[in-house]
């Protein structure tokens, strides 16, 4: 039987999360939906396999170790990303490593930073979406739409999978559709949410990619053989892993391939893109309000307020978003809180150290 | 001619302005309006004269003479309360100070924590309201109501002065009112909101007192005989002074006196009683937000916006009120900006240090 490799991608950066989320200390590195990190909680909800293997960016590598040894995981591999380039060269990557392993290795390809409330139906879903990978599908988890969301990719999905029950192939990938679009996806049915978890056997992958990105495999084969181990870490060689294409594996792979089938989950899915998604996935009090850290309501419905290291009052409003920390803070309404990248990217043009 | 020695009130802790306010630095030592502090600008607007007296809290001493040693004015003196006692004793300790320097002398006795906007016109109101003290007179000024406020006590002037034009005697003093009734005494007319300054010869004021509140004066004379000069600074005793009744000088003289008048005063007049009052005093941008410090605004409108030694932003919002300092940060709207008693309230029966 072949053995289930989870990789977990630690790439992110999460700007509609500030001032939280800093460069320095991205999404999945915070404490932003319990007392344990987006990525210790990833690690620890996995069902079980090999342990897992993380690949991340070297600037991140003390804080994802750390991380690693508060919960207690030995992961087989930290493998250090000189530069980001997208899923794409990752999935590469995860196939070159697990392939070495066991050449029948399956893998669980899983974002770091996003939350999962359904912790069981995860499992279920992961041991369907294995079992469709065995038979040489490269699987995706599509989440039921809770409404038309315009921040996510669609899936439509076709004919049903053989392999297993409530599988199917895909039809098609939407980009991000406007509203319009999405309330009309949301009639037709049979779409699905894009949640950018993936379970393919490597080879699968790596005989796709051959075919379909041929250039993708050799500037990550290069970056892998010409790394070296360095402590706990493995570090890729820069000027090869530069010289791989900046791409998704949705539009480097899975858009062009007939194995691409999807799994719907049901799990209590959210990527936490924004505080907007944060305030809904929290538990709020009698009046609605979701609240963390030193803060003080009055008068205040439906807010959501986060202190770390100062005092917040929040009097009188409906609908808030609060988020401060010691030297920056957020202040707007849900409504708005998409429009944080903006003040992120202002930011960056200035040269500031808050981003 | 007789001298006019203004007396400066710092005795308030302008809790409505938390977080920036604090017990430690009371609204009248901030640089709230202006890039001087309420006090300097309060000193710097006089219309010559004497140099000023300063009345303050024992606590702010040092805050009080650097502030005056920044704007280069050198006090009359420094005299320190060991405790708060309204002012009705500030009164009558103003009083007996000048009159031990000039039995004739005027006072203009002036709070710390006011924005008067017109000074002019601010002089004119003096040099008329001197007029007539000179006549025997105990003369406040008053405000031309902008609108039904409800945060005020209102004034209802009388028969018309000799001594000066357009100068009234009162008729009655009324305690702040619900919202009905202040609308009712803005159509009635002649009324005026009562700004807490006043004009009155030294000894008319002892003479008063001893005849309506003939128990205000001891404990004040004792405590400025028993009292120090300690630097810069005059003590006053502490025993006697808290042996002194706690009671404003509009409850102990003026509403039972005879020759209580008024002088209306057009002076852009505005006692920063709230966030929103210093909204409305400052120089809005082209979409109506007032923001001073470290901020960034994005999609905001009639916002305002106070940063102190970290950064804010903004993000789509109307009307809204924010204040952050390094340990403390303030959301609020316009329209709930005097709830924020309720908070500092909050933070006292907590015993917490950020008050």
């Amino acid at each position: 039987m072949s053995r289930v490799f989870p990789i977990i991608l630690s790439g992110g950066a999460g700007t509609r999360l500030w001032p939280l989320s800093r460069a320095a200390r991205p999404k999945q590195l915070l404490r932003l939906c319990s007392e344990r990190t987006m990525i210790q909680d990833t690690v620890l909800r996995l069902p079980g396999g090999e342990p897992p293997i993380l690949i991340c960016n070297e600037e991140h590598r003390f804080l994802v170790a750390e991380q690693m040894q508060e919960i207690g995981v030995a992961a087989n591999a930290i493998v250090l990303e000189p530069v980001g380039r997208n899923t794409g060269p990752a999935a590469i990557l995860a196939s070159l490593l697990v392939e070495r392993i066991d050449p029948e290795g399956i893998i669980l390809l899983l974002p770091s930073d996003h939350l999962i409330a359904n912790v069981p139906a995860f499992h279920a879903a992961v041991a369907k979406a294995v079992a469709a990978a065995r038979g040489g599908l490269i699987v995706t988890f599509g989440i039921t739409p809770s409404g038309p969301h315009t921040g996510y990719g669609y899936i439509r999905s076709g004919e049903a999978l053989v392999q297993v029950a409530d599988g199917y192939k895909i039809e098609r990938f939407i980009e991000k559709p406007d509203l319009d679009a999405a309330e009309s996806l949301l009639k037709q049915g049979g779409v699905y949410w894009n949640s950018g978890m993936f379970v393919f056997r490597a080879r699968t992958l790596l005989d796709e990619a051959k075919r379909i990105a041929p250039g993708l495999r050799p500037p990550v084969e290069q970056a892998l053989q010409l790394g070296r181990r360095d402590a706990d870490f493995l570090r890729l060689d820069q000027d090869a892993f530069r010289r791989a294409e900046s791409i998704s594996i949705d539009h480097a792979i899975m858009e062009h391939t007939q194995l691409a089938a999807v799994v719907p989950a049901d799990i209590g899915w959210n990527d936490i893109g924004s505080w907007s998604a944060l305030f809904e996935a929290g538990s709020p009090d009698e009046r609605g309000n979701v609240a963390r850290g030193d803060v003080i309501l009055h008068g205040a419905t439906n807010c959501f307020v986060r202190a770390e290291g100062t005092l917040v009052a929040v009097v009188g409003l409906e609908g808030a978003i609060v988020v401060a920390t010691k030297d920056a803070v957020l202040v707007t309404h849900r409504r708005h809180s998409q429009d944080v990248k903006a003040i992120v990217e202002r930011l960056k043009r200035e040269g500031r150290g808050e981003v």
